[in-house]
This record gives structure tokens, sequence and C-alpha cells, in this order.
């Protein structure tokens, strides 16, 4: 018995159908003894729904608007679920984000949850309602409805699980859990049991698409237990936890594949101080997020500089280089769209040497080139050729043990 | 010049181009250099929708949930609307009910505004804002969203009017402007110019659909000038005024309609003090609502007493009435769904005998039996044969010189 959080993606709530499961589940929660506050995403397809339909005004709709508009598939939902959970006679009721006071920043689009003011929630635990919050949405210091981008009921959930102490925050999917690897690309991924925030961060922002990743930064920042699991199954999914007890440590525990990004590659850029950034502000200047930055050593005075960008921005990215070349007398711009970035993460491999050297191997056994390397504590990351993606993918993954049995 | 509250119907934002047509419409008035405040209504069918889906889960949903539900519709109009004019480059900023400082009673699904706090209105007004409002949806004193009931958009519309003190509260329709009659009962109905806030309120619970009712007592309360007229045209409508001039005022101003009625006669009912109310008491206490009542003189100690209720509520009032007949020692109880009630309207009524004589006559004239009769100042009804009902419509519109020329 506790509290327990427990968040339903979109695939979930895709009908009534489907909430009326869900509604079985939390019910079953709630008969154990347990109280229950659930977060809910918008029915499954919505979203996109809400979207084209502001795309048939205007290609760039207002920010604010925007976010009235989309907040209202979670106050569905949100609706729904406590009707069906009082029709079948539990004491429910829904909160939108603002009545749960998810405080947000007023990035439009992409706000930042500053502060859940857990007082509501609390008083309608206590007195044993299943509360059913509108995930997804918040509100800014003024008042204004603000939504929190892609996957942000994930991050709603945590943050409701930290402000009100929860037991567990269990996230409910279409997947199981969180794979050794995709297992679309690698019919051997493992369902872990156990995965460190750290860890789950890492797979995140390489492309693993389980968890929001700020969803995982709160619950590694309060510390809040997360359940990631199906809500088709009974089954256990995977545990996103602080440390691992020893036993469980694997150097390697996950293999992520990305496919998001293209490569920008400036030549002949001249050797001078302060070049890189002449070369890379503009584009930080247009908003966009550069991941990989490699310069190379300087030949007969001059550098090469490549550098990742969202597959999304590689037209404005060009322009921009272009202009850029142009200004700084570098030989050439190239652009490359066919890239892949294939990374190995595990938290093992902080204190172990030879994994860099193990995964280049593996690649090289396979005939495939490695064209840029980054890496930080507890990941390696590749960029290959895209079409050698998912063979590098398979290849790490029997290579680092991770195959099951 | 001045501050303009238009309010636009769910057949008027009924997908997007219509969107489009309300922002061209909003704009031009801005432009002229009014103020604007604009209300709207969920686009056409999607409330319905909304409550069929609440009626996959259950035949009685929650009403605080459904309220939540319902809500959304005029949020989606509100974005929409707002994201519009933004994309036209007008200042626009949507508000929900509760942004608005639409306070109501807790009565959820026919929630009674006590107050709008027109503070965050006027203050956008001032900034030269247009500001658009979701209509229908309020919020109770604890913070809960409610909505107004059918056709609730007029009431926020007017409400807010009365707040921020318009010059004029436009409602736009698919219809443009009040009518003698029903156009499609009888086709010598003439637009109305102007009408009285008491005709309009006589002409809605009668039957006509044009406004909702309650906006009428509010614009009459506050007197706040209001144009009925429609969105698909350039035309002028009819005004909603305190007061004719004398020129204009006629005896008899509206024919009206209605068969949403059916009428139960308790025959043989003992002729003792308060058995009407032993009648009575049961279907008030069973929530039903109780238009016309007429008990018959006594005669060899027994009375009969006559009702009409709502269609809808027939069944459980036959119900309730078997078992009082029973109870009191009455005789019968017979039922009749096959009713109309046909009335005449007109302030102008109240100074002149004559009226009820010549309403009487007429239906005579077509052989038409009057069943039950009531009476107001402003208003007399008739109950019929409901087969007879357009006929009856036609004739008194012709007998009191309403048809056009």
């Amino acid at each position: 018995m506790g509290v327990i959080v427990q968040k339903y993606g979109g695939t979930s709530v895709a009908n009534i159908e489907r909430i009326q499961n869900v509604a079985k589940r939390v019910a079953k929660t709630y008969d154990q003894g347990n109280d229950v506050v659930v977060i809910l995403s918008a029915m499954a397809g919505v979203t996109d729904n809400l979207i084209e339909m502001a795309g048939q005004i205007t290609d760039r709709p207002e920010r604010r608007e925007m976010d009235v508009l989309l907040a209202t598939g979670e106050q569905t939902t949100a609706a729904l679920l406590a009707m069906t959970l009082i029709s079948m006679k539990y004491p429910a009721q829904s909160l939108l984000g603002y009545q749960a006071e998810v405080r947000t920043d007023c990035s439009y689009g992409n706000a930042r949850i500053q502060k859940v003011g857990a007082g509501r929630i609390k008083e309608l635990v206590e007195d044993r309602k299943i509360v059913v919050v509108a995930g997804f949405q918040g509100i800014d210091p003024a008042g204004n409805i603000t939504t929190l981008g892609r996957g942000g009921s994930d991050t709603s959930a945590v943050a409701i699980a930290a402000a009100i102490n929860a037991d567990m925050c269990e996230i409910y999917t279409d997947v199981d859990g969180v794979y050794t690897t995709d297992p679309n690309i690698c019919s051997k991924a493992r369902k872990m049991n156990r995965i460190t925030f750290d860890e789950m961060l890492e797979m995140a922002s390489l492309g693993a698409k389980v968890l929001q990743i700020r969803s995982v930064e709160f619950a590694k920042k309060y510390n809040v237990p997360v359940h990631v699991r199906s809500s088709f199954s009974e089954e256990e999914g995977t545990m996103v936890v602080n440390e691992y007890t020893d036993m469980e440590r694997l150097v390697v525990s996950g293999i992520t594949c990305s496919k998001n990004d293209a490569r920008i590659l400036v030549k002949g850029v001249p050797d001078q101080p302060g070049i890189a950034a002449k070369v890379l502000t503009p584009i930080s200047d247009a908003g966009i997020v550069v991941d990989i930055i490699i310069q190379s050593s300087p030949r007969n005075g001059t550098n090469d500089i490549a550098f990742t960008v969202p597959k999304t921005e590689y037209d404005r990215a060009m322009e921009i280089e272009q202009k850029v070349a142009e200004e700084i007398g570098a030989k050439e711009v190239q652009g490359d769209k066919g890239i892949a970035k294939v990374s190995v993460v595990g938290v093992g491999m902080k204190n172990h040497a030879g994994v860099a050297a193990k995964m280049f191997s593996t690649l090289a056994a396979e005939n495939i080139n490695i064209r840029m390397i980054s890496t930080s504590e507890i990941h390696i990351s590749c960029v290959i050729t895209e079409k050698y993606a998912e063979l590098a993918v398979r290849s790490l993954h029997t290579a680092f043990g991770l195959d099951k049995e």
C-alpha cells in the first residue's frame, strides 16, 4: 500500500474501450489499498489532428493559442476516465493542469515545469479520491495555458509523483519496458529489469523513445522510482532506479540508434583562433541545436569542421553555412542527410577501458566506416552511413553480450 | 466606434473556412476603430459528438466531468479563431471561461452566471487586443469548470457585454434575425427590425429558438442592446431593445409554436382543499417542470386537473401520476403526446382588449379545438391537437396582420 502515480500514454487511451481497460487497472490498484493519481495523454492521433487543423490556418500557428488548442486533448481523456471510474462507483475527479497547479515557465509548446503545487491533489487523495490529471499541460505565471512538448505527460507524471512524494511512478505505454536496443532492429534485444537514471537519460537523448528525457531528469533529481510497463499486460516492465546493486551491473547496458540528424562539413576553413565560433554561432543564433562537433587537425593552414543538426533543420543550416563559408573564405560546404548515429550506453563503462576499442573493432569487422565519434562518461557514439545502421546495432548488441539467451 | 461584443454560433464556426470568414468579419469591425470581444460556440456537431462519446461509457455521465469534457469544444474554436486573427496580423488572444472570470454557481450542465470579473478582458481591450472568449463555460466558486446549458454562449456574450459595458452585443447565427413566426411553417413570416426584451423572452420561452432565454433576461436586466443577425450576410438583423418607439408598436408582434410538451389529465380528483398540491408536488419533487396547469370547476364533488410536461419526461410523469391517482382516489389518468402549443406574443396586447377573442375565433374558423389556454400580460397560448399546429400558426399570422406585403 502506498501512493501510486500511473501515467497512461496515447495508445493506452486511444478509444472508449481502452479507457475502460485503464479504469479497471486503476480500480484494481485502488482496491489494493493504494492511493492512486492518474496522469493521461491525449487519445492517440488527437494531438496530430489538432496540429493538422491549425496547419490549415497557417504554417506557423501562434504558440500561445496552439497550446490552448492542444490542451483540449488531455482534457478530453481526463474527463472521460474520471467519468468511467465514477460510473464504476469509484470516487474519481479530474484536474486540469491549472487546477493541479502544474506551474511552468512561459515557453509555449515546450514549457518546463517549475513547481507543482500539490495541495489540491493531496487533499483529494486524503479523501480517498482517485485523481485524474490531464498530462502535458500546465499554467505559466500569468495564468496562460502551456504545454510541455512531445512526451510531456511523462514529465507531468514524474513531477506530480515528486510533489506528492509518491512511492512509485508507473509509466504505462505500448511497449513492455526498456530494451537493450530497438527490438524492431534486433530480434535478440532483451527487456531490461532495471536501468539507472543516467543510462536512461543517455538512452533517451540518443534516440530511444520510451520516456521524455525531461521526465528522467526530474526522476533523477527528486529520486522518484519509475516503472516503465505495458498497459496491455500484467507483466513487470523496467524499473528506472538511482543505482544498481553490484550484482546487476553490466559494462554496457544498451545500444541506441538515431537517424534524426544530418551532417554538415565545412572544408578548408582558415586555421585562425575563434574560427570555430564563426562557423557555429550563426547556427545557434538561428535556434538550431547542434549535436556532435568535430574539428580536424590543421593541414596547410586550413581545418575541416563537421557537425550534425536535426534533419528538419538541414536546409536552413546549409543555407547559413554557405553564407558563412563565403565570409570566412572556406573552401566548400558539404552536406549529408544519409547518416545514422549508433551508440553504446552503460554506467559500467566509466571504469572499464576497452569499450571504445571493442566498438570500433566490431564496426571495422563489418566494414563499416566511422565518420564521427563522440563520447561521454557513459556513452560512445559513432556516426556512420545510414544504410549500415541496423547491421551496426545487431553486431554491437552481440559483441557486448546483450543478446537474450 | 465603440466596444462591440460579437457572438458566433456553432454553424458560423463549423469548419476552418467558416472560422476564417468570422475572422474577416471581426477584423473589419476592428479596422473600423471598434474594440472587439468575440464569444464563440463549439463547432456545429462537436458538442453532440462529445455527448455521444460519454454515452458510450454510461447512460448517466457524472455532471462535473461532463462539463470538463464539453468545455473542450469552445476551447478549440477560441484557440483556432485567435490563431487565425494572429496569422492575419491582428493582435488577438483567447481566454477560457476561468481566464475571463465567468463566475457561475455550481449547477453543472446548467450553471447560471453570477458575475463576470471583467478585469482581464478590459485590460486586453485597452491594449487594443481582440479578445476571443470561449463561450458556454464558466468556473464555480471552488474552481471547477461549469457549462451554461444549450445555447449558453448567448448568455456568455450578453453577460460579458454587460460586464464591460459594451455598446452593442451582436449575436451572429445562421438565420438573419427574429421572425414574426417560424418561416419554415409560414412562408409569409416577416423579419422584425426590432423586438423588445419582454417579447423576446416570451418568444424564447414559447418555442422560438433564436436566443437562449437566459441571455435575454440578462440583456433586459443590464439593458444590453442585442443585435441578432446572420454571419453569412451583411444585412441588418433584428435589434432587441428595451422599448419601442410608439410608431413601431404593433398589438401582436409574433406567433410561436412548440411541440415539446405532452399533456397529462387526472380525471375525477376529489374536490378537497390542497388536492392540486397532492397531484403536482410529486411531479416537481421529481424535477419535472410543469408548464400549463388547468383545474376544471368541480362537478359531482370531483375535479379534473390537466397539466403539460416536457415530452421527454412524459413516461416518468405518467408513472408518478398513476401512483398519485391511486393514493388520492382519482378516477383515471389520461396522457396525450400529440399536442402543440400555439401562442401570440406582443407588448401591445397589454392595452388592447380583443386579442384573445380574435385568437379564439380565428382558430374556431379553422375548426381547431382549443384544449388548454394560458395567458400572461404579453402572450396568449392555446394547446391544440398537434396536427393542426402549422395551420393555426398561418391563420393567426394572417389574422393579426403580420404577413409580409
